[in-house]
């Protein structure tokens, strides 16, 4: 029985790439964490050692950073899809790229009514990202978002469950749900020939902000509940969405117990813990059955 | 020549305390993050291994608790100097607490034109921080804020500066100035009696915009000179501080050269770095004599 | 078209579990973050927000630290596998269960030539990882490791790999070789009846020394080789380890140029950098017809 | 009444340099993170933006480079004060240079019975510490080491302690007592002629050693107690050692209740907690009079 190389990328993780439109006095700026892997067939890579079809990470963070300037980034998404198409096409030996990025958001300062021209504060919060793959065959673009933590102070309940002879947790009535939230879409708009048709920053905005209105809408059973009923929103508002995925820690506010000191404690005072926390992982999608 | 205890201090760390005001349907929270530390006379828990003197950190953690509803927090500075104050009465042998909190700013959810009443999302960015010391002799409070990252892109120059035979750094007319600021105020409100009299919300926010104003207004020779310009315009409007302390790294965003493959990068693109960063400490203060 | 769930799982994620063993003088520890998490028919929980079927990640979490003292935890797989077995039997709604325990191993803290009965000092460095998941058909053990940090100061070279216009990086003939590994090797002792008579922890130290040695005897052309000769002595060696995965960050370390400063740099002082990073992750698998 | 500028410094933080050397085969490997900050009359610089007096921080930390060339790391102590001597003679304006290194221990990987000559595995586990302050009037010192995390399985007590009405914490006779120890101590070897006199990697050995056989052999009242204890340890056997200072955070390990599922738990499993955890610190210092 032989020993063979199975599944294998390689790329550059993380180049740090800022980018200053300066064409008026205006300035803009893109500020991204760029990785690159590459997949297909560099067996020899592994086996022998010959590198002869291996473009070097060194050059995919060179590409990377000419592609800020060359083609510029007017989205995350559109800039993940160029500098991917042309990863695969210098190297002849790859048959996929997996273009990954994470855009970190900055705000104008505000000096008194105006907003500054030149000067930046990092909005801090969540991180936008961008999943691109680029094969012969086509795109697959997955937009998404990571770390935006949530809160609801009451709305929310967990009562119920399945009991074991290890289960110890009472019914809860009213307590705090909070989540770090990360999602990401699938875009419908896999088009190489119109993804710079698509307004991408708009598309982000307006997904975020129905989560934001369906967690904060929904009463709660249960954060499982929750999640299904924003990916939901998102699912009838949003047609170029083919499918949402979640991952949301159930970021635990436990009430204080205070009664040993004579106080009472409605829903006020609360200890947050760190670890362990509940994790929820579920994709909401369209069946083109029902 | 004897073996003897030196300076010492114990207590809890980051209690995370979580308080929600739900008074009216529309809720308010304070995130902090509480620690606390009695110095004093604890000569024989150090040495005999005697507890007698010592109120267990534990006991503190109760305490930050319990005060989050007994004496509420109206804001992080009046709440750290009842807790401090406190602590110092229920521990006769110590001479001094210091309380340090931070306090992580939540924002209501917008859902269309309105802010929900019940539903937060964690702004993210800078924390704030408070640090209060309480002795017999009264109080010092220092107020303050950790990770504001600013940045601008034009409008900052380093140049003329000393050169030695190791020096390799050309100078430069137009760089990104970028960094992730920690400032700290001692402020002038310190009679025990008046702390619950101050608005120190206002406060923060009046000198966070201050500290922005100047941070962007400000044409930069050096990160010190912007420093300092920030710390004088707080002291200028502010007759409330008494002394303001900046600890800036520098964080470097070198311009790529990108002329190897044919493209000018007139402040386009650039390659934001990790490490080593420079760090530059600074207090601004005020000068009875001057 | 319908809207519908996807995939989904949920549980508890961190469970910090520390078991001592003292039926002598001379304790041991096994110091333990365990997750846990349930996938199968939880569509009402989701949709409806009818709990009924899903057993509390607390009671996940309360089934952890019951099994090591209940069943104890011998190797992290054994007590693994046992976790992921109640679960899916305390669960009708499963279908399957994933446990994920990482080890942080501790030492004997030495006092002149004796090792001490109870007191230790953790080892640092790399961490032991599990995997384990069980369905009704049976089960799936991955043991690995991560973070096991090695570094070459000669022996490696890069070189005659692929050019294209964006390329600049020289050929190097010798130079530092660093990773950051993580490995993942998939157990072929995949009976339920059977995972109490492996030498889990054996096997695991084995592994490892085999990685060490293939990292320290071989030349390297590049990571990838290096990976796959790594992989290849283990699965050589090993036979019941079916199949082993790599993600191995390159962590480049550059020769500093000292000439302005009238100095040679034949190999001696580098830079570690952080980002970015190479990142090669390659698979090395047994063919059986090979 | 003016507003001035107060203390200040500035420097280049975290400088990742790496030295090998490789005169033999056996190769040997120095891995420091380095951190100087140079304070003095740096008025002009932060008032008019004059750079005149500045040495930029880019020069420190070529400086930091060329140093672990020219004149080489036999010890983190000794390169330290070699570098901060050069910074403050290449400063006119300077009045003291403070210098911080962490060291990052690797161990060689052994295959067989052999050790390798050039391939190493990171040691992870606790950092060494110096950092060492330099003016025209002469040297401190002060070594150290940080992350140990050290533990006892039994041998700790905590009982006896000051009760309030916030305190529920009921006594603990057998206890799980673990810690993360920082620990600096002051040398006496301050003459910078006698620096390179020193053997201070056998300094530092000897310090953990001795730190490490006083946690495990001194039964513990508290952990105020187990750290004079080895603070006192250090200072008798080392008589170059001038004072220790501590800051041990206390790594609560919380026994589970097990009674609910009809288990008896002697002090066998526990929970490992983050936050909050009690914090230690203290000095232990010779007294001349005493």
């Amino acid at each position: 029985m032989g020993i063979v190389l199975g599944a294998n990328q390689y790329g550059k993780a993380e180049s740090r790439v800022v980018r200053i439109y300066r064409d008026t006095e205006r300035h803009e700026i893109r500020d991204l964490n760029v990785s690159t892997a590459i997949r297909g067939d560099f067996a020899a890579a592994h086996i022998t050692g010959d590198q002869a079809h291996v473009l070097p990470t060194d050059t995919q963070k060179n590409t990377a950073f000419a592609f800020a300037k060359e083609h510029g980034i007017r989205s995350p998404e559109e800039y993940a899809v160029a500098l991917g198409g042309r990863l695969l096409e210098a190297t002849p030996a790859a048959t996929g790229v997996l273009v990954r990025v994470e855009e970190y958001p900055w705000d104008r300062v505000a000096v008194g009514q105006y907003e500054h021209d030149h000067t930046f504060v990092r909005r801090g919060g969540e991180v936008r990202t961008v999943e691109v793959d680029v094969t012969a065959d086509g795109l697959r673009i997955v937009s998404g978002l990571t770390d935006l933590v949530v809160l609801k102070s009451t709305g929310s309940e967990f009562k119920g469950f399945l009991r074991d002879e290890y289960t110890t947790l009472p019914d809860a009535d009213d307590r705090i749900l909070a989540t770090s939230l990360t999602a990401r879409w699938r875009s419908a708009h896999d088009r190489p020939d119109r993804v710079a048709d698509v307004a991408w920053d708009e598309e982000h905005h307006t997904v975020r902000a129905l989560l934001l209105e369906a967690f904060a809408g929904t009463y709660s059973h249960a954060l499982q509940e929750t999640l299904f009923a924003m990916g939901r929103l998102v699912l009838e508002r949003m047609p170029m969405v083919e499918e949402i995925s979640f991952a949301a820690p159930n970021k635990h506010h436990f009430l204080v117990d205070l009664a040993s000191f004579g106080l009472d404690n409605p829903g006020e005072v609360f200890v947050a813990a760190d670890r362990p926390y509940g994790l929820i992982e579920a994709t909401v999608t369209r069946d083109p059955e029902k």
